[in-house]
């Protein structure tokens, strides 16, 4: 039956080697003129630079934990010697995979603008294909080393039997999941605030003092803004959905190990591997799926959007019938019911995709009355912009309630007594939401690429044909970015639902693990694993009056709109230097304004890197100490009601910020077209404050909520044995 | 033993004497001018004309509702007969005491002018007098509403004897909550979007398009203004406490009459009682702490805060002291246990407030922060001010963290297992909290007496010396207003968590009620009344891993984004329409600038009533029919989801409106005092942003939030029985 699993590694090979193709393909484009060839290498050296800070700092921080957990794992609560090892590995592979991404995508830049002198086809194909690198980096990278990792424990844990075994090997592998957390965590949080530090600073100085373009070469911030869309787009992007897709993996792993324990271990296997078989199944889906996306010659926006959505919607088919089949020919119990609970994600994540569109997009009405709402002033753009964020987190969270009930109601049966099967039914849908991730990271990817070429394009001179074309490719971007942001956030609240759902089980590993008996039922190891998860609920009074779970959840929610506000400080005062810098650059180097002598790029790369790297320590500790502390001062049932507070309150806020930054950020963009005295106007003035408003929102604060959530109970998850066993109260 | 009762009406009476003599009191000072009378009575005219219309609106939702819930009363799900009528007269009592409270509050403002001519102290004494009268009567009319219900179900219960009469007792009373409840619904977001309406409307085209200064008659709108203080501050505020207060005595009285069932009837009516009896200390308490607010003349802000503080420490102390005495007197259990949560409450109420008066005052980091953040533009304010708002919410948090578990340890005598006797004490903590809100109230209700008397100053051309004297009243208005909206949010908070406790007894109630069993458990009628809270958590799995839990949790949290945006958004509309009529004025009516003609101030008034008016029925509906789809939909465990999920989400939220709503408008009054360039420069147009844009937040969406949380479990407790007999899932 093991053998089955060969595939996953074999499709994660085909995918790599895919990447490989098309990133060899990019790189034989012509790469365009010198001048082109300049900015592209300034951009590339910027963001490998600060990649290499980054990757120093968290270095760091990985030998400290990776020490920290041996020294847990002697005792102090830590279930497995092998999880500072496996902590290490993941954390690489996601770095890795970030590192892939940003070198394609930084040397794509200036190949799709050249490419975009001789067609649009052959311009979105480049950009497409360069950020279907990152995609199948991610996907790939993660199943091998899942792979890896599973193959090995599967033969470390040969004196165990049973169904004990296999909830040993799956609760030992969540845990792993904390490398490419906390590797995300510094990605998304690092890469948000160095990305708007150098935009704020670069558009405060260039567009709103001095009155010149974006992207124009005499700004000294324009390099570090187009490296922060690599680092912030593609590395943190990257690193986000890494960590959601390694996460719903391994809890969905967990989730069936415990559900499917009563059938025997054979049966037991087959729901454990099936969320890695559905992932290679989505991974070959996603392959074909992206040979389907291309472009008509004068293609505009609208044309553009529906090429790619072609191609993902190529590859959910796919992925459809192919799921099916894969659970059919595994022969899982209840096939249609675990079916539904992939289909129920699939549904979910593109449900909401549409429904980010709807919230951000200038062709519908919400945006169009933020940019109404310019002519009142920057206030009434900012009241306008907020409520409508505030409104369009209904229906994103309306689509995960039903994700999740359905799934829940499918894979048990419709039984509502059968938890662990139903919520081994959510982890499913988490599964089945991130199958497709090789193809819409893809056209995540795509955006910033797009957007750099158009960059490259602009400092160039090239022609307006050209620049035509980039916008175009450019404009489409912007769709995406904020669909991918929806579908980031969806995923992560229903991988950190099924992370939750794998805490409780972590409990339960705990006390197979330990040979200790749960005190009150007097059960021995061996029926541990037979107890009801109610009954883990009832042992724990993990009810919502317990003060412990209130307390908990009171401190969860709080802890978003804390984190989110350090990180927004701190864009703003990361922003504060940058402005210092370039007014600086402006006032005492000679000649700028006139082209004669070039800005000093590299110092305002360099401060934004400092900045980011000084930043983000703060709200990392928060969210890596805050399950500790909670752990150990209220226990179990305090750590759930964190858990709980944190993600329903994370996950609207996330919704909130991303949309209400994409709407504001759209709301200018339709004032630019001519509307409402267009650029220039007073009306323009004041979406510019709404659209700088918007920038850490949706870039900064937003998506690092997504990390938060899941982080958090990764953390939890690691150091459940504090809360079972050194908890205060 | 229910003799001791009488003292609570008897103390009621006692607080309508002194709002009596203190409103006589006022009524005897001089009136000033002609031209003082005549604004005052504009205003006064204006907002009993804006309540009038209010209470004919909520008057009709009323009588639909009772008769809704004459319907329900028939065999669907609701406890008794007397609810409907119950329901009408807490309505009643509570837009009565906001009656007298406006009434009031409009003819101290010409007599605190006129006072303010002769000396400081005499003028606030008029004006923190008439803030006393709006405090003692919503304490002193809860009270007696209370009183006369429990006496009357007293009777009305005979046939019931043992623990079951004073379950099905409090049970039934806890239901009444709901008349106050939606009063204050209609009365906080009705109240909140009229008053910035006509605040941003006045400010948009008079502040920043004309550069006529605040409280200019020649403005439109400015009685307006004027006219939203009372309704928002005076009758929205009162309100908004007269629910917690009355909400928190009825909490704490379902969850002693359980929690002490065990006692037997004499020890169960002392714990039903003793809330009450804790109130009536505080009226006392409260009545003493008036007479030692005065003022030396020539004193600053910072001791006219002092003399304020002084009233309230005072009461706080005899509170303390007094309380210990009754409850020892009573002979209830735990004595010190249960007086330990009456003081962790006070503490925590006291706490917030300066905690949120540290985040918002300009004496403080956080605010000049904001305000050196205007010199990079209003988007730098913008960014700054909401980062300093999430920051904010960490300590009131914790605050109530720390109450509540202190608050649930104490009572239960240091045993977690305790949970009903725990619970107990955090009702008791929210008495506590709320038994100094005579004189907080009267704080709170004193800052717009104060704004307007300055605003009567201003228009009818006093000299400059007495309206320093009105700036410096003022100037502490402001203060107590941020204060008092940290106090409201923190006190409905730990109300809304008794409330919820109240909820699962309501569960209880309904079986002792309809003689049914618990099916699994199969217990008779007599002893569900011995069945341990934590028992009927797993009758109903209400852990946090059912999906029915979670997917309330989502749902609430994310209404409260809704809600906000909501009635965001509805300012923003009202606001729209109030500009385009004072430009119509402006332009149209001829001579309103040189002042030889009048503006219509009474357009604008009926402009904002009808906006109210209108704008306030979606989200009121939202919150209305939320629980009652949940219950139907999702039962027990989704209802219970939902509440928690709108308590954390909604209680941050609220905090972070406030609190920064309170900081960008008191960055705006520092730059004001001329830091940073002062009035009318680049910086000052920033915080103008900032301080527009906060107008909504603090005054509207945030405190309307308080009501959300405490409204939704107010329905679902009435509604239980189709969570508990025909939810569908």
């Amino acid at each position: 039956m093991v053998k089955v699993f060969y595939v996953v590694p074999l499709v994660a090979v085909i995918a790599l080697g895919f990447a490989r193709y098309f990133f060899l393909g990019m790189k034989k484009e012509h790469q365009g003129s010198d001048k082109m060839v300049e900015i592209a290498s300034r951009v590339a050296d910027g963001a490998i630079a600060y990649l290499k800070q980054q990757y120093k700092v968290v270095g760091c921080v990985f030998i400290v934990i990776a020490a920290l957990l041996g020294v847990l794992s002697y005792g102090f609560g830590m279930q497995n010697k092998l999880v500072p090892f496996a902590f290490l590995t993941a954390g690489f592979f996601s770095g890795f995979a970030g590192f892939c991404g940003m070198k394609t995508a930084t040397a794509a830049s200036s190949r799709t603008a050249y490419a975009a002198s001789k067609s649009l086809d052959s311009a979105l194909k480049v950009a497409f294909r360069s950020g279907a690198v990152m995609g199948l980096v991610v996907v790939g990278l993660a199943l091998i080393d899942y792979s890896m990792w599973f193959l090995l424990l599967n033969k470390f844990s040969a004196n165990l039997t049973g169904p004990e075994k296999l909830i040993w090997i799956t609760n030992t592998m969540v845990t792993f999941a904390m490398g490419t957390s906390l590797q995300a965590l510094f990605a998304r949080v690092g890469g948000g605030i160095f990305t708007k530090a150098a935009d704020v600073g670069a558009d405060l100085v260039g567009k709103v003092e001095t009155g010149i373009p974006e992207d124009d070469p005499r700004n000294p911030a324009t390099i570090a803004d187009n490296v922060g869309d690599n680092v912030g787009d593609v590395a943190g992007m990257g690193a986000d959905l890494y960590e959601s897709y390694y996460g719903a993996v391994l809890a969905a792993a967990v989730l069936g190990s415990v559900a499917f324990a009563k059938f025997g271990w054979e049966i037991q296997l087959k729901a454990v591997i099936a969320p890695a078989l559905l992932c290679a199944v989505g991974i070959l889906a996603s392959i074909i799926g992206m040979f389907f996306v291309r472009a008509e010659e004068g293609a505009d926006s609208l044309q553009l959007l529906k090429s790619l959505s072609r191609g993902i919607k190529v590859s959910s088919i796919i992925i459809s019938l192919g799921s099916l089949v894969t659970l059919k020919m595994l022969g899982i119990p209840n096939v249609i019911g675990v079916w539904g609970a992939v289909i129920f994600g699939l549904i979910t994540g593109l449900y909401i995709g549409k429904a980010t569109e709807y919230f951000t997009s200038e062709a519908y009405k919400p945006t169009k009355t933020i940019a109404q709402s310019s002519t009142t002033g920057a206030a009434t753009v900012i009241i306008s912009g907020f409520g409508t964020g505030m409104l369009s987190t209904s229906l994103p969270v309306l689509a995960v309630v039903g994700g999740t009930i359905l799934s829940f109601y499918c894979a048990s049966g419709f039984n509502m007594e059968n938890v662990s099967m139903g919520l081994y039914g959510v982890g499913i849908a988490a599964v089945g939401m991130l199958s497709t991730l090789g193809i819409t990271l893809a056209t995540d990817a795509y955006g910033p690429i797009a957007d750099n070429a158009g960059g490259n394009a602009e400092m160039s001179g090239l022609s307006a044909e050209v620049r035509a074309r980039t916008d175009a490719l450019d404009a489409l971007g912007n769709t995406t970015a904020a669909t991918g942001k929806g579908f980031a956030i969806g995923s992560a609240a229903l991988t950190a639902l099924a992370l939750i759902a794998s805490y409780m089980e972590g409990i339960r590993a705990c006390f197979i693990e330990s040979g200790k008996e749960f005190i009150n039922i007097g059960v021995s190891r061996v029926s541990v694993v037979a107890i009801k998860l109610s009954e883990i609920m009832q042992y724990y009074d993990i009810h919502v009056l317990n003060p412990k779970v209130i307390c908990g959840m009171f401190i969860g929610a709080m802890l978003t709109f804390v984190f989110c506000g350090l990180t927004t400080l701190a864009v703003g005062r990361a922003a504060g230097k940058m402005v210092t810098e370039v007014r600086r650059q402006f006032r005492e180097v000679t000649g700028i304004m006139t082209g004669e002598s070039m800005p000093d790029y590299g110092r305002c790369i360099t401060i934004a890197t400092v900045a980011a790297q000084r930043e983000m320590i703060l709200p990392s500790l928060i969210a890596i100490i805050s399950p500790v502390i909670i752990s150990f001062v209220f226990g179990v049932p305090g750590v759930l009601g964190l858990l709980c507070g944190s993600l329903s309150s994370g996950f609207v806020l996330a919704l909130f910020m991303s949309n209400a930054g994409g709407a504001w950020d759209n709301a200018k963009k339709y004032i630019e077209t001519g509307v409402l005295g267009g650029k220039y106007s007073e009306a323009h003035k004041a979406v510019v404050v709404g659209d700088t408003v918007g920038d850490p929102f949706k870039d900064t604060a937003g998506p690092s909520l997504n990390i938060l959530i899941k982080l958090m109970t990764i953390v939890s998850i690691v150091t459940v044995g504090i809360a079972v066993s050194h908890s205060l109260l």
